[in-house]
């Protein structure tokens, strides 16, 4: 009884499965569109991408359907196409990585491997397979050892392992195709023509620059953060448009996760300065354009996006009316949130239009945002009074208190992106605005440092970037870069 | 004269670059050796790996180097060589992950391709190249884009451009080589026997798993938290020592940047746990192992070490000198912190224990630490007085104000990751804790929950992890594992 039970619904079950089933499958696909439209929307480049791997992959194969071609390669021609699909990647610079790693790994480990076959070849039938045997496995184990080093697996990574696969594959084949000079040569020719149609395909036809994403992401996550703050200031400690219209401030609260893309976003920013690093100058940037000190921006930028978790956590608690206190201190918080809020915006928008943002509104809004803490202290200074007539009491606007002190750790993170973001400016050669420039000098509060002016006389040729171009200031320019370089490197190590 | 003036130094700078080099270069063999021995100290099992690789590098020559073996394959030999040196990976589940993805594209791909032949042929001479560069731009384009949604490139990326690689490969080799069903035999079987090589040496040849590698990255995460709060609470409300011995407290700081790894280590989780995905049943781990709520865990260990880089920007800046307010809060702060350290403590070693963590020593720490918090509060509420008495002013305990509430925050996340811990033994079938039992039910202030209680009695057969590889129990404990499984899915779109 109890079987026939359970398997009556199980049938039926079984039966609506199978009616069903159409209907799922028009849904997955209704959805598989939609996904596919939704991608193709967000960032149109990666549909691009898909075509020029299959524009790649069709040239390619023009070395077997023509003869003449496929005559002077013979089967080997296959490594082209084997070569393009392995190389081909989304971003400019993490093809040319491939390409450039892959073409140098199998040069030299296809010499090496040549010189292997001779030499074992001095030990005669016997120890031939030993000796050669010896030296796959040796090869083989240290060459996959050294990719253990974090220096060596950013940028050569893909090289070791293709030096090991050449290396192992030229010694090993060697031993019975006696034709091993031809084959190393075949085999790079035919890597080289695959890498140099990635490489053209991918410069050419509408290039993805890992550098510029890396440009614009770390410029998007400043305006998260001061979306974010923005919202906060003005939401926090207002009070009166929650009790007329709670809805519709409700719905407004999109700017509460502007903050967790940036928390997230490390991996992604270290990948891409890695392949900015290999990228040519194009566009406003230059050849050696300073990435790393993006990353050091990006980790300020996590360390800001932190405390705004933390305030934010606070927002869900706010309590439903405001005390005596909160109306005290509300126009010192807000506009703490409010001008913090304009700086990081001013700085992400010196970032994209690569203008110097010294001695722009950006330090104005910084000012501002410091003396509004000290308002919010002298406020605090003279509660007692409020305290001492009972009118609050401390467990009350201890909330209160600590949005305000993370406010202010707030502020202080931002002066260091403020000041990251300035020393960007000037390794990367940022425009100087021209309307700014007299606002400021009619407030000469604090004049640029020593070194700043110093730098400038420098490379003053180059400071424009349009003429970036020009041929002969080049020379001075890639020095200025280096020394550039230099500076954030030891910038990094100190973070 | 000037010319001559700068060119001196640059002489003498050469010859003294000259002389240095031997020395640089002994310093740079030292410092090689240095950091290989500091890599092999720090995990082993790095040199293990590159033993491994050799070892299948040269296992797989064989297949060259005796002619039996030789006659059967071929040239195409050849692929195994590459597919060991491609798909052999440092941990167990990537290299499955590699493997298996590999040897279905390649079937999958191989059979396409040998059809698309096939079909081209029927098109005549003239059609054939076209029919087939239009299939593989098709197919080319399609895969690469394929690689752009989420969910594909987690689980299949590399199974998709081999995917593309060999059917590219088959079809325009095949319009030449005529014998294309032996081509796509012989290379399906060299990659089996390379894949099959590599993956047999890294399940049995000390296998490093993934899987074992999240599970102590958690456990170890939170150690660290537990190590930073310890240090905070026994330090930043207690001036006696540094008064006495300013310098011996000094050194002890290394606790302060014990959260920055936790910080960092999601891409390391997210990839950990992609590739536990694929690894078999080992040790204590089933083959649905509820990997997903570790990442849970780590997110929430990540929102912990946000509050803790707060905390450790209040430790620098910590006053001189105790005020009275710092006294009266001292005890309930130190409690705070030290408690909650406690649970973290307890918590990790119940991860690493795989022992149940509910009703066990965490639950009563966090029950101090809440009771902490209360005394805290009741202190805040009675400080008017000393306000009034004007012993210290709102300005001076504004920072010990603002660490009490961090602390509190902590605790409440603190809560949470207890939570999901607890989840993680349920779902996990951890062990109860025999010696502890006892203790808990002597205080029963708080029932587990609901849910709790009914899951256990469905999965108690395999509740005990020794029985994992019970014959019976089998199919109930996958059933367990996949409700399991499907509950922390959702969980996971909610985080």
């Amino acid at each position: 009884m109890e079987i026939n039970n359970s398997t009556s619904p199980a049938k039926t079950n079984v039966i609506s499965h199978l009616i069903g089933f159409p209907k799922k499958l028009k849904d997955k696909a209704i959805e598989i569109v939609k996904k596919t439209k939704k991608i193709g929307k967000d960032d149109p480049r990666k549909i691009w991408h898909a075509f020029k791997v299959g524009l790649a992959l069709t040239l390619i194969s023009l070395f077997y359907y023509y003869r003449p071609l496929y005559d002077g390669f013979g089967q080997s021609a296959i490594w082209a196409v084997l070569t393009v699909v392995v190389v081909f990647e989304f971003t400019a610079g993490a093809t040319l990585y491939k390409c450039l790693n892959r073409g140098f790994a199998t040069l030299t480990a296809g010499a090496l491997g040549v010189g292997a076959k001779y030499f074992a070849d001095l030990f005669g039938k016997e120890g031939e397979p030993i000796v050669l045997g010896f030296l796959v496995f040796t090869l083989g184990a240290l060459g996959t050892f050294t990719r253990f080093f974090l220096h060596m697996k950013r940028r050569y990574d893909y090289g070791i392992l293709i030096f090991v696969l050449t290396f192992s594959m030229v010694t090993v084949s060697g031993y019975r195709v006696d034709k091993i000079l031809e084959l190393a040569h075949q085999r790079l020719s035919t890597i080289l023509i695959g890498t140099a149609t990635c490489m053209i395909i991918s410069l050419v036809v509408c290039p993805v620059w890992a550098g510029e994403d890396l440009h614009k992401l770390i410029s998007s996550n400043l305006e998260k953060l001061a979306t974010f703050l923005e919202g906060f200031g003005s939401e926090y400690f207002s009070f009166s448009e929650i009790d007329e219209s709670g809805k519709a401030s409700k719905e407004d609260k999109g700017f509460l996760g502007a903050y967790k893309a940036v928390l997230n976003s490390k991996a992604n920013e270290e990948s891409l300065a890695n392949f900015a690093w290999w990228e040519p100058g194009h566009g406003s940037f230059r050849l050696r354009h300073p990435w790393k000190q993006y990353l050091k921006i990006g980790v300020l930028s996590r360390e800001c996006a932190c405390h705004l978790q933390a305030l934010s956590g606070y927002f869900n608690s706010k309590p439903q009316a405001p005390t005596d206190f909160h109306k005290r201190i509300e126009e010192a918080c807000t506009k703490m949130s409010i001008e913090s809020s304009k700086v990081l915006k001013e700085l992400a928008s010196s970032i994209k239009t690569m203008t110097q943002p010294s001695s722009s509104a950006s330090e104005t809004h910084l000012r501002h945002s410091k003396a509004a803490i000290d308002d919010f202290k002298s406020i605090l200074a003279t509660t007692e009074a409020l305290l001492l007539s009972s009118k609050l009491d401390l467990l009350e606007i201890f909330p209160a208190i600590t949005v305000a002190s993370i406010l202010i750790d707030v502020i202080n993170c931002v002066d260091k992106i403020s000041e990251a973001v300035e020393d960007l400016s000037v390794q990367a050669h940022f425009k100087k605005e021209k309307n700014k420039n007299k606002e400021s000098s009619s407030s000469p509060e604090k004049p640029p440092p020593q070194h700043h002016l110093l730098h400038r006389g420098i490379v003053k040729p180059v400071v424009d970037v349009d003429d970036v171009e020009g041929g002969d200031s080049v020379m001075i320019e890639i020095c200025g870069g280096g020394a550039a370089v230099a500076v954030v490197e030891e910038q990094i190590v100190r973070v």
